[in-house]
């Protein structure tokens, strides 16, 4: 059995999410269902970095697998790929150690959140961007988007429902660009609760449009409670960019 | 009654072109059945500049209609919008002389064409650009595309379904240039016959790809058979940029 890590780009439009739930097209049974193809039948279960919702792509997830076949690699990029639906591609497939893991070994993660500043609403970006075309200042974003850098227990900012009890994570960056009528957030950082951009990003749109003031971003860390954070941002805006090793 | 003229953009992925058809979504029906709430039953009929096929998208789509209403034009604009399905934005809305015709008063068209040239498959581009990787010579193309500028009988480029008689037609403008890992075509004419840009867009890869040369572009006009000329490039790659009146 040879492992393999593999690093694909998927348009989240047409998925219910990354992981696998019966009678949902998923990114996760898309790929299960290609590998069985090339396999002859044979099972292949994937493991990924971590999960996304539904609505979320990907720019750049991992996964690793196993497999008994010897197949050279650009030809287990190609097959993956021909066996694929079109809205998930293979960007990069490699051998991996017997001990690698996507998800255990991955030592940061990089997010991406796209605004839609466009005056007019734009069909184009209706799923791969959140429109937003009101006021926002810039200067209250970035004074307030450097409160949350460093190390803190994100329990405010992250879904009610989150299983996992350590709710300490370092976020090293968050930034904001234009890019055409995009505005578009970088957020890094070891990693990342559920739902814990898409909060991040809704409260830091509460303290650009005068909801909120930058200095109660200490107070709803401190706070400890979902309910002190803004809204969780749309998923469709969000996208899974690169995963550190 | 007042005459508007209303100019809009479309993602035509999820339409079967712009025409009512029966049981089918189309971008007419769509905005007939907006403006027919907004006229609480009254059914109001629109006229484009054209048609587009299914997938095809606009930037630039102009029709026109009258309305008993007496809304302000801001109003108008935001009111079409709220109705409309999120593929289908009102860019802009006028009052047009009562002799306006969005099809007939059309001096001209420009039409732009994408071609994806990125090396591994992209999700996000599947609806929005053909995918195109393998090899072109850009001066072929452009010495190709320099064959069609002037008026021509356009017989060969154009469905063998055409109904209209008379297939001469000018065109003013076919330049190409890069953007990221797009390249993308821009044609300008007095008037394209039905899947008249495709089939030179069709045309002008076989010609980039070695397999017609350029002079023979000439002989394909001459011999006003659809048969003479390159394939039918796929609708998804194709805009309608702006009308001129």
């Amino acid at each position: 059995m040879q492992k393999y890590k593999c690093t694909i780009s998927y348009d989240g439009t047409l998925f219910s999410g990354y992981q696998v739930q019966p009678n949902k097209r998923t990114i996760q049974s898309e790929i299960e269902k290609a590998l069985g193809k090339m396999h002859k039948g044979q099972e292949i279960k994937i493991t990924a970095s971590g999960r996304t919702d539904a609505g979320v792509h990907a720019k750049g997830q991992v996964f690793h697998f196993q497999s008994p076949l010897a197949i050279p690699l650009p030809n287990w990029e190609k097959g993956l790929n021909a066996m694929l639906p079109d809205d998930i591609s293979v960007l990069d497939i490699e051998q991996a150690a017997s001990d690698f893991h996507a998800r255990f070994d991955a030592v940061g993660k990089e997010y991406r959140y796209f605004l839609s500043r466009a005056e007019k609403r734009d069909p184009f970006s209706r799923n791969y961007a959140y429109y937003y075309p009101f006021p926002l200042n810039y200067d209250v974003i970035r004074e307030a988007a450097q409160l949350f850098i460093g190390t803190h227990d994100f329990t405010s900012f992250c879904s009610a429902k989150t299983e996992v009890v350590d709710k300490i994570r370092t976020i090293r960056e968050i930034e904001f660009y234009e890019e055409d009528d995009k505005l578009i957030f970088k957020f890094v950082g070891n990693g990342f609760l559920y739902n814990m951009v898409r909060i991040i990003m809704g409260t830091l749109l509460e303290a650009g449009s005068g909801k909120k003031s930058p200095a109660e971003m200490r107070d709803i860390l401190d706070k400890k409670d979902r309910g002190a954070a803004g809204k969780t941002a749309p998923g469709h805006g969000l996208y899974l960019w690169k995963v550190h090793y």
